[in-house]
């Protein structure tokens, strides 16, 4: 998607460099972060320069094809433990991620099936072209899935969003948020209400920041608001990402995501999930195995952002002392998800 | 209740000085802001210095009081006609709060007899002695609500509570904390899951200072996570205070106890309301009735707190140019409420 008038994605190829929009310091600044090396891309996996289910994925693609790159010299055996070593530490990062795994796993044996036949040279470039090939997969899913989802939002439509699923999270056009833009670009009265999405902010800060860059009509609201706005009828369907759905349709998500969910119910609102089908995981047949990535208590204890005059502090939002729990997903159970929005259509359980 | 050793109300009278906790400031500072005048003590309510139901209408009263010293030179017409905008002024800064209009109403009355029959200086010592009974009998109900609420907090109990209803908010001891405290004292093994309250945090700021001060276990959660905890069987209960409560039992407290009421009651989780019986509004058949204040967007938009060094800063933590909503409360239907701590017993529908 466009800013200040180019054509961006969340997460690119430049020759040797993967290129990184830091989504840690939008919208307050649009940094670009390079990496060179395997370790460097995972750890911007870890420390959330790059976050959203498809840019995981993309972005751990490429860190993959660059461990090709990375091989030190030595026999095909240190190689191989080279190439697990790297592929468990990128897979360690966000283990709630299924596209983190599904792209790893995909550009893992693309390069070993040419390391072993060709060398480090052609494995490091077949491992390249397909981690190349999953981003591009991502830039078209998306598209086809804000194609299918705006069938669903009516004209004049108010819709909750819940995190950011946006072209941030998904590499362009988004997940959640691409039905938002075609829905836009045909015409459509839409007007969307964007919850805070606390400890960390990705709808204040990552979703405010992508629609304003659409001119697309936008609120942001506490996350404890969206009840009293669904009481007053004021929101038409809900529509959020999603990070791992199991077979029976039970889908992790941001925290919070769940709530939204039961809340619709209560209202009889339309609950979707948007996802490319990269995020359904063929091997976890519910939610109950979903591992929930637990992180640090500073993203709830700490608040970073801008003074009047620009200057960026981090401040303490909370009694000092206390503790905090910071769970960062919770799952959807299906009985709330009315429908999935895929690159393959709608799907209904 | 003991802040440093020495025993506190959130609200009281030292000679002719309102005095009263700068809750602003909590828990970074702990400062006394004093005031002198109806309008000085009318202004700390509307810009939150002082806040809680029953500390609003503590405050409230006293301010009335204080209108009776603040009367102008002049006759009884123009005595009458200042104490009606005075009470004017006060019901207008926080339309929510059923207390503040039940102080008032009776400070104003027990001063205008006595102004008509023995002038100003006995209509300010009545009125002072009515608001002063007033806010004894906050703190002696508050007492009471904690005894019959503790009654329904089993051993090892994991209560959650939303926002503060703590002593802060009650002048003394707390509606939703009151029976926490006592349960505690009782040696009961108990646990608080804090929300945190966004916009204001008052969860995370002041909730969690008042336990921690009691050393009360707890720990503080993102608004979102509540329904994550409720799946995982991390609660047993809930106890938030209440702002109005309507002759049908619907209650308005803090935006986002609608959504942990909803939230509760999908998991079979109880939810129960504290609150003294001055809360209840007699005149007010029902929620649709209740007046929602909804407040400035700089709320939602802006945090304070302070940096590393201590410094206090405020920052920008949405998207710039961006809108917010934000709505004060909301209303809980009586359906979703399990029962009302009151100072009188435990009250159901």
């Amino acid at each position: 998607m466009k800013v200040n008038g180019l054509d961006y994605r969340a997460v690119w190829m430049e020759k040797e460099a993967l290129c990184m929009i830091d989504q840690r310091v939008l919208p307050f600044r649009f940094d670009i972060v390079t990496s060179y090396s395997c370790q460097v891309s995972s750890n911007a996996i870890r420390n959330m320069t790059v976050r959203g289910a498809g840019t995981i994925g993309a972005t751990a693609g490429y860190a993959m094809a660059q461990a090709f790159r990375d091989i030190p010299p030595g026999n095909m055996d240190q190689a191989l433990i080279f190439l697990e070593q790297a592929k468990k530490e990128i897979e360690n990062t966000r283990p709630t991620a299924r596209d983190l795994f599904f792209a790893t796993d995909k550009v893992y044996h693309a390069g070993i099936q040419a390391l072993v036949k060709s060398g480090p040279q052609i494995a490091y470039q077949l491992a390249l072209a397909e981690a190349s090939s999953i981003a591009d997969a991502y830039v078209f899913n998306s598209r086809m899935i804000g194609v299918y989802g705006n069938e669903m939002i009516p004209e004049n439509a108010r819709i909750l969003t819940h995190c950011n699923a946006g072209w941030l999270a998904l590499v362009d056009y988004g997940s959640a948020l691409s039905p938002v833009y075609v829905a836009f670009k045909q015409g459509k009265n839409i007007k969307v209400w964007v919850d805070e999405t606390r400890p960390r902010s990705q709808g204040a800060k990552l979703t405010a920041w992508e629609l304003s860059n659409q001119g697309i009509p936008h609120t942001i609201i506490p996350d404890n608001a969206a009840a009293y706005l669904m009481s007053k009828g004021l929101v038409d369907l809900v529509i959020t990402g999603a990070d791992r759905i199991a077979v029976n349709g039970d889908a992790a998500n941001k925290i919070g995501t769940l709530e939204k969910a039961i809340l619709a119910k209560e209202y009889g609102i339309p609950f979707y999930i948007a996802a490319p089908l990269s995020t359904f995981d063929p091997e976890c047949p519910d939610g109950d195995h979903i591992t929930i990535e637990e992180r640090d208590q500073a993203e709830v204890l700490f608040s970073m952002g801008p003074d009047k005059d620009g200057e960026m502090h981090e401040i303490l939002t909370c009694n000092p002392g206390s503790q905090a729990f910071n769970p960062a997903f919770d799952v959807t159970p299906a009985r709330l998800i009315k429908g999935y929005f895929t690159e393959q259509g709608i799907k209904t359980l």
